[in-house]
């Protein structure tokens, strides 16, 4: 078997140099110069399959092993790789900061319009993903808005109180919408000194940015990059979990942390030098022993036979019952990507009460929860028994029912607080009990669901979980009588 | 040198084909239909040891280079590989669990008795280690018994007051018991519905679960699967840090959090690629160039002559003089891994006395101690000169009665908040002032300790280490006084 | 393109063999010990390019390709590898524990003076910064003393109250000095009973230690061991982050920690694999795709066409317009490595006014600050367009206005509660809203800065970044009029 892998391995250093594809004229022409400008992108874009393949040839591949999704490929793409010019004088009308640069009309912002010439279904599959939607998910929601206020606002002190001022949009940029997304504008232009002598160049409003859900020039929402990090596109970057853990590491998201000390994770970091992070389509086993966050959430992933373990789909709730986390509570996942419009019995902007009852309306029903959670298990069922991935399930449900129940406590403590006036509900994250109970589901009970979803021990401890949330509570108990002692 | 490493790894890719071992009737029985049902598990053990070599062959080897301590293997296993059927229908009678499966009985859960049939002294060592007892020591010990239903127990806010619950077998088993282990038991059977037709199977309570200290349905404790995890069984996971950080990575045991930023754990980071995690025995030098923690607390380690420089143990304790986790204070290592028994002269079941003092009856004295020290050091020296190795223990001494000290001085205040009736001492881990206590030993004092013993560095500083000790004293002053305000 | 990597991969196996150096008959007689007496170290020191190359052949290299900056090396050490008796017999009557040893005169403890023979230049370059200073930085700064007491002393509960007691010499070594260096002392000497007989050995007080500013017994200060680790020297080891993460990767500067979530970061342990770290000079784009905390800040990097982007320096600043970390507010650099006779015009020993003002006269003036920029912004530059690189700076001067401005109200806060006596300003570090306000700066302050600085996202949020200026600033809101009501 060891003889086998080394033979393949030595067959896939070759065949990408068979290509017969070449350089565009146009991209030969931005080499030139950008090869001394910014060397670490042509070397970069050098290593990677678009610098090598042709859309063409890439059409020619079985379905299954096909890294694009287009039925048809427009003729100018049809005989080169795809390189500079490909990418960024596509669709040129389209982007309003388009400009003139010596003799292109190129853009800087590739949007997933660009990319959808090639990946349409990927671009249209993200696009009823919650993560494309990231920008106005948070910022189009009035509630939600009031804790960006909260977290980035520059509060004053003054004469014993505390002044609330909400975020500016230099400071969101730097703290939520670095994930999230900054709204990218063109604002004008400018000339710079350059070594090839004077040029005009855009300038952009909320630039750099590579949040998921980033609202570009060309007003299309989501960015491919954050997870395929230019200008290699690596399918390896990709698929290996320190992607996912750019913005899922975090109190709110310990997603990477949870996984790193799951027993998946401790194989993938352990010996995933003998695994091919390449291949398509991804073959349990063979390619990988332990999945990683691509494997469970994405990935095209076959067995050894070629049967279909799970399809590819860039719409990451397909295979997604719960949404862990919690707003406050968890709840079955929302039907909609935007979900800035969800709206409580309270006319508060969330997918659940105040209570923990879930907003049906706008929630996918046991149906569709009882389909995506069979999804999810093909993937599980690959190396695990039946009686283990249902007894995991079930284990998951319980905890989703014992943090839901901690953040009820808390809520009615907090109603409690707001009932006698102890503190003002008009922001709910502002005030210090407030932050309590915010981190009581957004911190504790999320850590506790994502260490019970993948297995991530203490995460569901005693690194912000459950003993977290029983602290919290007693905390949480005490300040309400404090605040009742200041408040006479 | 570089040339002869080359050589060596070209080598080392072909001897495992030249096995003459068979895979055996009854294991190729279960690989025909499960290498479609679960793919994963027989390509993962066809890339193990496990599937190219026979006991029989791995008992030929030097006494150095055995991976098996059995000295005689029944003749039923001596002409085949290990494969499912060999593992799965061990000791079948043994097993409540054993059902008929296609004309085989099998049993779900292999036991470490069941891998005592080539490994007998490894499944001796591993019971005489405390995480063997894990679950016990934990669920056998009505002290900790409170702490794990303060952490675990579904607690209600009613009325202003929070009325405390207990933990319940489902929250346990995803909470302190993922890494304790479970108590698994055959509840019944069922019918499941399976691509090869109806099929009936054992159900099972706590399942899954990999703890180390698992209560397995044949009645024996501990799990191998943890640090070796299936169904690869590969040294080199073992062997690699990640691994152990499944469970000691959290803020009362962050020991691989504290490698991780050692020394130590920078060099096996950035250069582990070149090392040799596979051989039996373990080269110092010439497999690594620093000790991951099997190196230092389990591992067979020689040096390039073949000398010993420390005989495998999977006692870790073999190689521990202190047991730095304090409970609350860090303390003598006990003497028996089955710690449930320790009480105390207040009748409190742990190692030490409120005070600090030990509980001497149940710990190994100091010549016991210095024996270990010395074991341990013996690794330290293949490294480093006998100066920096003293220095470092003494060090360490040092440390650990800093933290006992600063646990001392928290328990003191907290022995005051009892008195005067502030705090109801019935559940010591219940009360914020409590738990604030709890985290002065199970946090800062094992971070700070940990740091010290693998250098750290800022685990015991500013990150849950000194500071941290120094601050939750400050506090905990602080909210005895307010404490005491809210009483009037 | 992969094909040349192959090749270029087998001719880089060889040409270290064809050295023409030999190990000195000195260190021939070290290694007929010591390679009983520490195989470790003596294996490691075989895989290091000091034992396969001499300072000569290496003065041969094009001045690019150097990794000794000497312009001459003493005859003695032209013929000969860099061996044991190199190092620990260089300058022999320049160190107080130079000790008779088997015929030869050696130290333990090599210092920068000893390193300086063939690498002058780093030597002198690292004396100017900071970190070579850091023992004296914050032992000899008065104030700063405080915080080191507060931390490390061994505090009393003594009748209702905190007795403080300020840090021990061994608490010190062990937390503070791991990593800013302890003060290594020659105390005397003892006779140890060795393998090779009784043996007299100098004693060492503050040993061991790797801080990167330690005082050396020979007077020197600062250590080249903690980045260039024992004995292999390795500088895939030095470039690669988790050598800085061994100090730089807690609350109070988590570089490492928000370089890990980074783009940079994902891209670096997805595929450096791929990569060239041995490479000298270090090409941007072939060797690498993305940069280590070493390209930014240390390492002498050229594009493919040999063309320089970065000079090598250890003189870390010559990079750095800011001092991110807040003291305690972030600021403009200091002038001199050396920060303890920084004074402001309150008296008290900090770079900034508790205003937040800077003390101009020790800072580096704004042309400078802006001449460092442009020096790091050039290496931005090798891959992103300009555009990005000034955007991307400018966010980190709105990072820092606001960090600086949640500092100051806290600060303003502060000085409310010392001007009504409810906490003593005598030591700022030690009372519980003392140790709140601290962490206001070291923790939140600075997490923010660093995740601006190298695009961290949850560090500059939820994870210690503003999510936790706002929530401390309302918890130090609270807690001051907790005080008043206690102090009534």
């Amino acid at each position: 078997m060891k003889i086998i892998r080394v033979v393949c391995f030595l067959f896939t250093l070759f065949p990408l140099a068979l290509s017969a594809a070449e350089i565009s004229e146009d991209t030969l022409g931005c080499l030139d110069c950008h090869e001394y400008v910014t060397p670490g992108i042509v070397a970069d874009w050098e290593a990677s399959r678009h610098a090598l393949v042709s859309p063409v040839e890439g059409l020619a591949k079985d379905l299954l092993e096909r890294r694009i999704s287009a039925i048809e490929i427009a003729d100018t793409l049809s005989e080169t790789v795809v390189g500079c010019a490909e990418c960024h004088t596509m669709n040129a009308e389209s982007h309003p900061g388009s400009f003139e640069h010596n003799g292109y009309t190129v853009h800087t912002v590739v949007s997933p319009r660009d990319c959808a010439t090639c990946h349409p279904v990927e671009v249209d599959e993200y696009r009823d993903n919650l993560m494309s939607q990231a920008y106005g998910n948070l910022m189009y929601n009035p509630l939600y808005q009031k804790m960006v206020d909260a977290a980035n606002g520059l509060h004053e002190y003054d004469s014993g109180s505390i002044v609330f001022h909400g975020g500016d949009e230099a400071n969101n940029a730097d703290s939520c919408l670095s994930c999230h997304g900054t709204e990218v504008r063109i604002t004008g232009s400018e000339t710079r000194e350059t070594d090839m002598g004077e040029m005009d160049f855009p300038t952009l409003a909320n630039w750099p940015n590579i949040g998921v859900g980033r609202v570009n020039p060309d007003g299309t929402v989501g960015s491919c990059s954050p997870c395929h990090a230019r200008h290699q596109f690596s399918i390896e970057v990709a698929r290996k979990p320190y992607t996912c853990a750019q913005c899922h590491k975090g109190p709110d998201v310990p997603a990477a942390k949870v996984y790193s000390v799951s027993v998946h994770g401790n194989i993938q970091k352990s010996i995933d030098k003998t695994w091919n992070f390449e291949s398509v389509p991804w073959t349990v086993g063979t390619d990988f022993t332990a999945p990683t966050c691509a494997t469970c959430h994405i990935s095209l992933v076959v067995d050894e036979e070629g049967e279909i373990v799970a399809e590819r789909s860039h719409r990451m709730n397909d295979r997604l019952p719960w949404r862990l986390f919690g707003l406050p509570y968890a709840h079955p996942h929302p039907i909609s990507a935007d979900t800035s419009s969800i709206v409580n019995q309270a006319g508060l902007h969330l997918p659940t009460e105040l209570s923990g009852e879930p907003v049906s309306e706008f929630l996918i029903d046991a149906a569709e929860m009882e389909k995506r959670e069979e999804t999810m298990k093909k993937v599980c069922l690959g190396c695990h028994g039946s009686q283990w991935v249902d007894g995991h399930f079930k284990r998951l449900e319980t905890s989703i029912a014992a943090t839901n129940h901690l953040t009820l406590q808390a809520t009615k403590l907090l109603s409690d607080v707001w009932e006698q006036g102890l503190a003002n509900a008009e922001n709910p994250f502002d005030e210090a009990i407030e932050v309590m109970w915010t981190e009581q589901w957004l911190f504790f009970g999320n850590s506790t669901r994502f260490a019970s979803a993948m297995g991530g021990t203490d995460y569901g401890v005693f690194d912000n979980g459950r003993w977290w949330q029983h602290k919290n509570l007693q905390k949480m108990h005490d300040y309400r009588q404090m605040l009742q002692v200041l408040d006479k």
